[in-house]
């Protein structure tokens, strides 16, 4: 099953209360690509970097068995640079630093092995090179997951809502899915953004977990409690690289399949947040994933005995 | 099984961003009692009002099974009350006004018949009072609930710290318990907790739900998703009342029972914010309690095919 990745392939440097980086690889590509490759073969990349971009973070991705063909390399330009420093909660974040550089002009262009995949994810961008990815597609995908943020909300407005209305599943946080809709009910923003387009919607709680809607059901899968969260970046990429994995494994858009690939989403994320950057998806197993999700299911489950009988 | 609960019994008066109250029934005791007694039919309530305290209060809790010999009436004295705002998150909010009136010098009396309680569920109130209650035991209780809060921990420490010593589970929120042990990761806060005296801490975490944590293991209960909060006034109280009605009534102290008791505690704590004060706690059946506990199981139940397999 072929996935398709739109999103940034970054440098990003980081700030936390307990450390700090230089700039090292990031993005929402390169997030999403990674978590979606532990589980499906056929990961496509678009993305346009510059020519300061280390052939080593090309080499990660393509040992990754990520294919590059999409990725735009533009010698004279500079890649996409964020830089950022968390809070004493390493809940929320000061921007420091974000140069657009390359991706200030970015026309995404899907080679043509590209343009009939079966999944698609549309990873956090302006909308108008979403928009862009649509219109190239020679066949709709079973699927096609959207990530945006407050950001575009707040700028492009219309052409927001003309990509969401396209979508089959929204990512967005508690807070964006409120902005979206001025709902402070997330039970009635929920239902207000399944009426613009999306057929699912997945609301991204942070350390409080996620909520999966569709119109008629609701499921809620927990983040796992860790000792120590050392780098929340890229943890929503990685829970949708995560996420669309496990739906192109296997080939099951049902709402059951998708509350499964909600906790391989979440475990996806949980071994993120564990290291700087992208190293804590390196290297890891299909058994590590598994160990992983039991723990998920050891968290929630139980077996309960009704009062009424 | 018996259960005695000592608790504030209180007049309450709320403003939210869309309704107020005039001084309505409240306290800690009153949400413990009314959860609890939907599951257990022997529950003993130890608290103490002012002469202005309405019969119609004093008949609700009658009707609904509390036995009341050990709630002393002071005919000369004022009844606790509390005053509070919420913020227009309805997580947050201001405390307008705390009169402690009788509760100012209360010294708890266990009636002979409270003596040897198979449960007991040490509500909010000072360290104290917690402590004169453990000392009229005649024999140790199964099962002892404490909660507490952060006030009590600026200005009680020791005290409360000799209270938590005696206890099997102790309820606080994650900002307690991260004031408790000064450790900002929850699951190093319940690891240093654990070590204080309880076999098992219940981390509130109010609309993100609730962690149940033994030395060896966790466990994680949402909060039900709701279209409208009203009032989470006594949440944190009706919450307890369920989990410990549920143990008493399955006579099951077990992990995996403590777990079923926080579903049943969470799915009455929906009821209660469902309406304003105590509103949402009474003419409930047990059908429409696990209807309730069906939602729960329905938003977190998933079954997943692992991918190692």
């Amino acid at each position: 099953m072929s996935i398709v990745v739109v999103g940034t392939v970054a440098f990003d440097k980081i700030e936390t209360p307990f450390d700090r980086t230089e700039r090292i690889l990031g993005g929402a590509a390169t997030y999403i690509g990674l978590a979606a490759s532990q589980f499906a073969e056929n990961v496509n990349l678009v993305s346009v970097i510059g020519g300061d971009f280390p052939e080593e973070y090309i080499s990660l991705l393509r040992n990754n068995h990520i294919n590059l063909d999409g990725l735009q390399v533009k010698p004279e330009g500079k890649s996409f640079y964020w830089s950022g420093r968390y809070h004493a909660d390493m809940n929320s974040r000061d921007t420091l630093v974000t140069e657009l550089n390359v991706l200030a002009d970015f026309e995404p262009i899907l080679p043509e092995s590209y343009q009939s995949p079966e999944f698609l994810v549309l990873g956090n961008l302006t909308p108008r090179v979403q928009l862009r990815v649509l219109e190239q597609l020679k066949r709709r995908p079973r699927l096609i997951v959207m990530d945006t943020m407050n950001f575009w909300m707040d700028t492009a407005w219309d052409e927001l809502l003309s990509v969401i209305a396209k979508v089959d599943v929204l990512t967005v946080n508690d807070g964006e899915a409120r902005q979206l809709t001025g709902e402070y009910s997330l039970v009635k923003a929920a239902q207000k953004i399944l009426t613009m387009g999306p057929k699912f919607l997945v609301i991204k709680k942070g350390e409080h977990g996620a909520l999966l809607f569709n119109k008629e059901s609701v499921f809620f899968a927990p983040a796992l409690p860790l000792e120590e969260v050392f780098d929340p970046t890229g943890a929503g990429d990685t829970f949708a690289g995560g996420f669309i994995g496990h739906l192109a494994r296997t080939k099951d858009i049902s709402f059951d399949n998708l509350k499964n690939a909600i906790i391989y989403g979440s475990a996806m994320a949980s071994f993120a947040v564990e290291k700087f950057g992208t190293e804590g998806l390196v290297g890891l197993t299909h058994q590590m994933i598994d160990e992983r999700v039991r723990l998920f299911v050891d968290l929630v489950q139980f077996d309960i005995s009704l009062v009424s009988k």
